[in-house]
C-alpha cells in the first residue's frame, strides 16, 4: 500500500425533494451566481424551475449560461470564464451531468488564471499544471455517470484539435452536490445505460493496479462493482423506481470520489483511449468505455493472471477449476460482455458503425501533450493501434 | 434509503513517515498548540519525539496534556479547558488513540462554550445539543479502534457517576489525522485485538437497520467486515507486518467516518450496553463488545431473520439450506465467536471475571439521560438486562 494523503470535502445531500435546498447552501458563498447548465432537460423535467425557484428564494442573483454539451466544448468554457470576470460572480452552480459539471470547473478555475495563462495550453495540455484558485462551485447531479460531483477531474474537449483532456485538483471540488434520483426517473434509457458503464469504467480503472497489498480498496471497489452490475439492469427496466435510481446515483459517485483509490496508482488507459475515440466520434464516454474495457482486458489480462483471476471470481463468481486461470478470466470478460449488452451498451466498435480508417490516428492523438498512457501496463502508440482492433 | 446529507473534511495522511508532515499541517491553524496524548507508550515507541519535534521545526510554540486514559475522564477534560482557556491555544494536536482523541474532542468545543454552560449536564447528558464552535483539532493515531480520528463522536466517563456519554457533530471532526501504521507495531497483542473488536462493531452498529433498499451500503460494510476478519488474526500472527497493520488501520478508520451508513438509521445498542460495563469496571471498549454482541444477536435475530440470513451468507459463508434460516444464523453467531477468540477476545462477561452483581443496575443506568436505547430493535430496561443475562 503506498502512503496517501485523502481529502474530500464536498458535502453530499442526497434524496427525494432536496433541490430545494440549493438556495441556502449556495448563499454561503455571496450573492451572484452563475447557473450552467447544458439543454432542453432540465427544463422539460422540472429542474430548472425548482432550481431558479430555490435561489430567487435565497435573495440570489442569477446569471444563466446554457449550452453545456456532453464532450464539453472549450468554447463554451472561454465563454463562462469571460462572463465571471465580467459580472464578478462569486458562485457557480453546475446543473446537470458530468458535462455541465466538467465545463463549470474548468470556468471556476479559469476566471482566476494570472494574465497571459490558457486554460487549455498551460493546463489541460500539461502535466505539471497547479490549480491554485477557483471560484467555489456547487452541483445538482441530474445524471449519474461522471462522479465529478465530487472529484478533483474536469474532463474537456478542444473541437478544433480533436482532443479531450483532464485535470486534476482538489481545488475544483464541488463544495456540495445536491443529488435527488427522482431526476433521473426521464432519463433516456441508452443515457442511463451509458451512465452505468461510465460509473462502472470508474470502478475499473482504480481496480487494475499493480500496488499490491491493498485488500480494503480491492473488495470496497468489488462491492460497488457488484452493486453496479445487481442494479443496472433493474434501474433500466424500472427507470422509474426510486430504490434502482438511489443505487446507481450514490454507487456513481462512491465510485469516483477518489476514497476506493487510496494506497494505490489507478490505471486510466481505457479512459484515454476512449477519449480519443469520442474526441474524433462524438460517441457518448459511456459507449466508448464498455466498447474500449473488453478489448483492453482482452490485451493485457495474461500478464497479470493473479488479479483477474481475482476479478472473476470476486466480482462474477468464476469458480472453474483454477490451474486453467486464463479459461476462468476469458469467461469473466465474457460475463463482462453480456452485462454491456444487457444495459444497451455497444462492444465493438461495429456496434457504433465505426470502421478502422482512424484507428491509427486516434492511437497516435493520444499520446499528444503525454509521453505515456496507462500504469497498470504501460502502452505506445502500437499498443493502442492493436487494443483499438481488438475492439473492432 | 433516507435522505442524508454527508460531509466529512477530515484528511488523511497515511503511510510509513507520515508523523513528520504534522508540524506542517498545524501550522495552518496558529502558533500556540495543546499536545494532548496519554501515558509512556509514545515516549516508548518514538512517536512523542517525532512529534515534538516535527512541531517544533515549523516553530509551534507546545503546551503539553498528558494522562488522556482508556474510558476517558471528564475530569482531564475539565483542566484541558481550562488550559485552552489560560493559554489562548489556537490548535489541538491529540496523539494516541481513541481516548486521547475524544478527550481532544470534548476540550476543543468545551473551551468554546458560553458563561453557564456545563459540558458534562448541558451536552453528554442531553440529546438537543447544538455544538457551535471549537478549537480546530489535529490527530496523529497511534492505536487503530475507535475511528475517532475522522468521526464526528467524542465518548466520555464521568466517574464520579459511573457514567459513559457520546457526543456527535460535525464541528469536531478532525482537520487532519496523520496514520502510520508503523506505530502499531509495539501495541501489545491485547490492545490490537481490543481495536479489531471495535473497528468490527462499528461495522455491525450501521449494518443492523430496519431502512431497506441501501444495498451499496450493505455490500461496502459487508467488504470491511470479510477485510477485518481476515486480516485481524494475520496482524496478531506477525505484529510487525505492515501490509496487515495497514489493512486493520485503514479499515478502522473507513468503518467509522459514517460513509459507510449514509442513508440509513445504525443501530448502536451494543455500543450503549457496552458503555455500561465498562463505566463501571473500567472494561476495554473492544473487550465489552466482543461479550455483547454475540448476545445481542441471539436476542434480537429472530424478528429480523432475513437480514441475519444476509449477514450469514455474505460475511460468513454460510451456505446452508436456506430453509433453516435460524441454524444459518446460529452458525453464523458462532463462527463470530471463534473470530472473536481468534484475536484474543473474550466473549462472555465470565471470561473477565463479571457476574451478575450489577446486571440490574447497568441496565438501569443505561436509561439515564435517555428514554431509548436502540434502533434496529429498541429495548427498555428488562431488554438490556436479558442481553446482558444471555452474555453471563
Amino acid at each position: 500500500m503506498l502512503n496517501f494523503s485523502y481529502y474530500n470535502p464536498a458535502r453530499i445531500v442526497f434524496g427525494a425533494g432536496t433541490i430545494k435546498e440549493v438556495g441556502v447552501l449556495a448563499s454561503a458563498y455571496g450573492k451572484k451566481v452563475l447557473f450552467h447548465y447544458g439543454g432542453g432537460s432540465i427544463k422539460k423535467n422540472g429542474v430548472y424551475d425548482q432550481v431558479i425557484h430555490s435561489l430567487k428564494e435565497s435573495g440570489l442573483e442569477i446569471i444563466e449560461l446554457p449550452g453545456a454539451v456532453p464532450n464539453p466544448r472549450l468554447a463554451l468554457v472561454k465563454e463562462g470564464i469571460e462572463v465571471c470576470k465580467r459580472e464578478k460572480i462569486d458562485f457557480i452552480l453546475a446543473v446537470g451531468g458530468g458535462s455541465a459539471i466538467d465545463s463549470a470547473k474548468a470556468i471556476s478555475f479559469g476566471a482566476k488564471l494570472r494574465d497571459g495563462e490558457d486554460i487549455w495550453e498551460d493546463y489541460y495540455m500539461r502535466g505539471d499544471y497547479n490549480i491554485r484558485e477557483a471560484i467555489p462551485l456547487g452541483v445538482v447531479l441530474t445524471i449519474p455517470a461522471a462522479g465529478s460531483e465530487s472529484s478533483t477531474g474536469s474532463v474537456i474537449t478542444d473541437w478544433d484539435k480533436n482532443l479531450k483532456r483532464a485535470v486534476n485538483s482538489e481545488t475544483i471540488i464541488p463544495k456540495f452536490a445536491i443529488m435527488d434520483p427522482e431526476t433521473n426517473y426521464s432519463l433516456p434509457a441508452y443515457q442511463t445505460g451509458c451512465g452505468i458503464s461510465d460509473i462502472l469504467a470508474h470502478l475499473f480503472e482504480r481496480y487494475f493496479t499493480t500496488e499490491k497489498h491493498n485488500d480494503l480498496s480491492d473488495r470496497l471497489l468489488e462491492s460497488a462493482m457488484r452493486n453496479i452490475i445487481a442494479y443496472g439492469p433493474l434501474a433500466l427496466k424500472h427507470p422509474s423506481d426510486y430504490r434502482y435510481r438511489a443505487e446507481i446515483m450514490w454507487t456513481g459517485t462512491i465510485a469516483h470520489n477518489n476514497l476506493l483509490d487510496q494506497g494505490r496508482v489507478g490505471d486510466w488507459a481505457s479512459h484515454d483511449i476512449e477519449h480519443e475515440i469520442s474526441g474524433i466520434y462524438d460517441l457518448a464516454h459511456g459507449a466508448g468505455l464498455s466498447i474500449v474495457f473488453p478489448a483492453w482486458m482482452k490485451y493485457v489480462y495474461k500478464k497479470h493472471i493473479d488479479r483477474f483471476v481475482q476479478f472473476a471470481t470476486r466480482v462474477w463468481d468464476v469458480d472453474l477449476t483454477y490451474d486453467d486461470k486464463e479459461t476462468m478470466v476469458e469467461v469473466a470478460i465474457e460475463k463482462l460482455e453480456n452485462f454491456y449488452k444487457s444495459i444497451g451498451m455497444p462492444i465493438r466498435l461495429s456496434d457504433v458503425n465505426i470502421g478502422d480508417e482512424n484507428i491509427r490516428q486516434m492511437a497516435e492523438n493520444a499520446f499528444l501533450g503525454r509521453t505515456k498512457l496507462g500504469s497498470f501496463e504501460t502502452f505506445n502508440a502500437d499498443d493502442v493501434e492493436k487494443i483499438l482492433r481488438l475492439a473492432l
